[in-house]
């Protein structure tokens, strides 16, 4: 990434004169250029990531900041592509046998209060609501910072028999945590995200369940969002609060942190006997079921953001894109020009419809250079330049927004490669983050190997860990901020020495910096 | 309505001791007999329509009550129903121009009480929240009971030029108004809806987006959900909290009630004066927008029971129905039976994919009978019997839910055909329900007819009326519980005189009791 930043100053450099003097021919002017405009406002992603990530985020219009505070408002660009990310995972979360719910908002105190782990863990982030109407209630209700306790509440009276199981049920909902730091997307106090709640008959099959979903989660991250991730177990001191254990997947950022993308929870029968579930077996005997739950929320747009972005604004893959192609119609005074340009938009808009996200620029007044950063901005992933002096060739100019990649085309036909053209921008934006991930990934051995490799800038380590506390805390102590994101399942320290305490260990812990 | 039940009820009489009794051959139950041992269970509609209302909600499966007072949880059964009517109306919404966004969930007192009528109309019924975490908040915020305040709010600093309108928005989310009496679906103090929210240039544009959603809830009434229904502006008491005027479609309940099922506000520039939202208009001169507001809420779905239910449950219209066609298999001992049943289930899965919601019930240890009684209760448009006696001879039974009619089909080719009969099914229950309007309801000229109009039954009545507050109060006087619903579109009174005053009137005022 530093050295595309280093390029795209370079550019801005030399054109920038030519922009403000000459009245450019939009059809030659390369993909470096033309996002010039939109550069001398958003702040560079090299100089300063956490500033460039909250400009992007406002000026592209996904999300802004609200009177509230730590509550964000998400805008129709960023609620479009939260709706594709959804309407995905919804499809997978039915696909493997789930049903959609609705539980309530509100949890009384009492209610959440029976699972002790549980409690200790969310109570310091509930925000309360302690008034209805003009009165004062006899007791307070939480706004659900998570529905565990809501749900097992209700699934004891509707648990009976082992036929009743297995309970496959998820919603999609809003929630609330009283966060003290928040920024966009990444952590505020009021998110949307789904949280899947199921309920076994055996400890076999709740296990299943929480690898599918993480599983789901990992497609969902990979093919959908274009953001290679790494799978693995959370250790004790990182799982949620009440469960057996929490596996995640965790992606890399383009500054080389790591973003939690989701969480899938084991959760054995400590629920199930503390909110009293019981079930009669297939033998009569009466038991409690097996439990998990399983979540992903708004956050995962903050890391799509943060995984693919550059200096000129959103990269989007094309999946989620909630628009794929944008073309921009080169065409002043000359009527006759106007003509054949109109009539190719058109065709563009008649041949796509139904099988291409695609939008046609029109709006008047604003010069085509400007429309141009405005779509990069937006990470449209393929902009198609339709001007008189290509279309006297039959021709149109094609740029894909990843790697700026730039091609001219036949018109003919067009329409029908487009879904190929988006695929393949899919698959680059992926190689790409990929590439990455490989780039900034080192194996170390000890602390102090560990420190090395945070020594240049973050990475992602993986090192031998024996899985205890105490050198956890170590870890944590010996390089400023990092922490283990998971201990992976794609690798194995067959008894390599923990890279603290030196034991022979099982984990390759995953090391890194994260939001 | 009155004498179907009836039948039932001594359909039930008949055969109650012939279903105890014997092994029912299935292929020849007659539909009044098969849904006896669920009337067995479920209030009689007849007899009590509240307490039917609730078996019907809870038996289903659609929703029950939580341990929060007035909160209901919506079970998948029910939440597939409201996904289908919310994935119609997105589209319809998306279809006339708006985009969907997010909003916070919890306003400022000082952002609410901006608007005096508003705040007037909602502060009663608003759940506060006044603890973030450990700490006391310095204001307390509410749970938004409707999100006008917040959204001009932010809205202010976002419009700025006519370039910038309209704006047309809207979004999905859920709100809270603390409600004394609730009902499942009806009045829950916490429900989800769709809120849309524009800004116009002109009083004009602004009048045609209230129309114009208006229409776009008729249309998810009578062309989805199957419910015809009035279309009538509020009378000045009834308007919406803030509002210039109020629009509304009702519709008649099966026990002659009326349901308000949507409502398209406008807001000339109260909110907009309010909140200090301004722009510049074309001349450049500085003006406050036109707004508009509308929602349609969960309450639908309460409507959707209410219009169509009978004795035996549901009746669910296909188009919004979660399972259009139930396969049910008669196949006991017999290993050839079994076979050829089973074939026919699975051609019809095969030949119905993609095409129609079709499911197979292949429950085992439940007698057919009980699972006739199991899908009629859930309202399943379409039954298929899969017999080995029919299939023999290449049939199957089928039975339209709405009005019990049975037909031996051929199963060769009924795959294909399940789509017109679908449609059939559609149009039968829209008859049925506007049949029931028709028949209940009357044109009154003055208060005499009126209280006659309803000593027998509630009824939808229509009498020119003057619009005035003192008339429309000696209305509600004379009548228990009846008002004006709203001042009909359909409808002109061209000077008759007014039913309480007699002076001349332009509108036909709509009178009913309502939910």
């Amino acid at each position: 990434m530093g050295s595309r930043n280093h390029r795209h100053r370079i550019a801005l450099r030399k054109t920038d004169s030519v922009l403000g003097r000459t009245s450019v021919r939009e059809s030659l002017v390369p993909y470096t250029q033309v996002s010039m405009a939109d550069s001398k406002h958003t702040t560079l992603q090299s100089e300063d990531f956490d500033r460039w990530y909250v400009d992007v985020v406002r000026r592209a219009e996904l999300a802004d900041y609200t009177p509230i505070k730590g509550c964000m408002v998400i805008r129709p660009y960023g609620f479009a592509l939260w709706e594709r990310t959804r309407d995905a995972l919804d499809a997978m979360i039915k696909r493997t046998g789930h049903e959609n719910m609705y539980f309530p908002l509100l949890i009384p105190e009492s209610y959440l209060a029976k699972e002790a782990e549980h409690v200790k863990g969310f109570a310091p982030e509930v925000a309360w609501v302690t008034q209805g109407g003009s009165k004062q209630l006899e007791e307070r209700l939480a706004i659900r910072p998570t529905s565990e306790t809501i749900i097992c509440s209700l699934y004891a009276d509707w648990i009976h028999s082992w036929r009743d199981l297995p309970v496959l049920i998820n919603q999609w909902a809003n929630v609330c945590r009283w966060e003290k730091r928040t920024r966009l997307f990444l952590r505020t106090t009021e998110f949307l995200w789904q949280e899947g709640h199921t309920f076994h008959e055996t400890e076999v099959e709740a296990a299943a369940e929480v690898d599918t979903m993480l599983d789901c989660y990992r497609e969902m991250a990979e093919e959908w969002l274009a953001m290679p991730v790494i799978s693995g177990r959370k250790t004790e001191s990182e799982k949620f609060a009440g469960a057996g254990y929490t596996l995640s997947i965790e992606a890399m950022m383009s500054d080389g942190w790591a973003l939690q993308s989701g969480t899938s929870h084991y959760f054995g029968r400590g629920f199930s006997k503390a909110y009293g579930i019981t079930f009669a077996d297939r033998d009569n005997n009466l038991q409690h079921p097996f439990q998990t739950s399983w979540g992903l929320s708004t956050r995962i747009i903050g890391g799509l953001i943060m995984a693919h972005g550059d200096d000129a604004g959103l990269v989007l893959p094309p999946r989620v894109a909630p628009i794929q192609v944008v073309v921009v119609p080169i065409a002043r005074s000359h009527e006759a020009e106007g003509g054949i340009v109109e009539a190719a938009c058109q065709r563009l808009e008649r041949e796509t419809s139904g099988s291409v996200r695609l939008r046609v620029d029109r709006r008047e007044g604003i010069r085509p250079g400007e429309k141009f950063a405005h779509w990069e901005l937006r990470g449209v992933p393929l902009r198609i330049t339709a001007g008189p002096r290509d279309l006297a060739d039959g021709n149109v100019t094609l740029v894909r927004r990843v790697d700026g990649e730039q091609s001219v085309e036949p018109l003919e036909g067009l329409a029908a490669r487009l879904p190929d053209l988006l695929a393949a921008a899919q698959r680059v934006t992926f190689d790409r983050a990929k590439q990455r991930l490989d780039d900034r990934s080192v194996d170390v051995k000890d602390l102090d190997e560990l420190k090395q490799a945070f020594e240049a800038r973050p990475a992602f380590a993986s090192a031998p860990f024996c899985n205890t506390t105490e050198c956890e805390d170590q870890i944590k102590a010996a390089v400023h901020a990092v922490g283990i994101r998971n201990l992976r399942f794609d690798r194995s320290a067959s008894g390599a020495p923990c890279l603290v305490c030196a034991k022979p260990s099982q984990h390759v812990a995953l090391i890194a910096r994260a939001y």
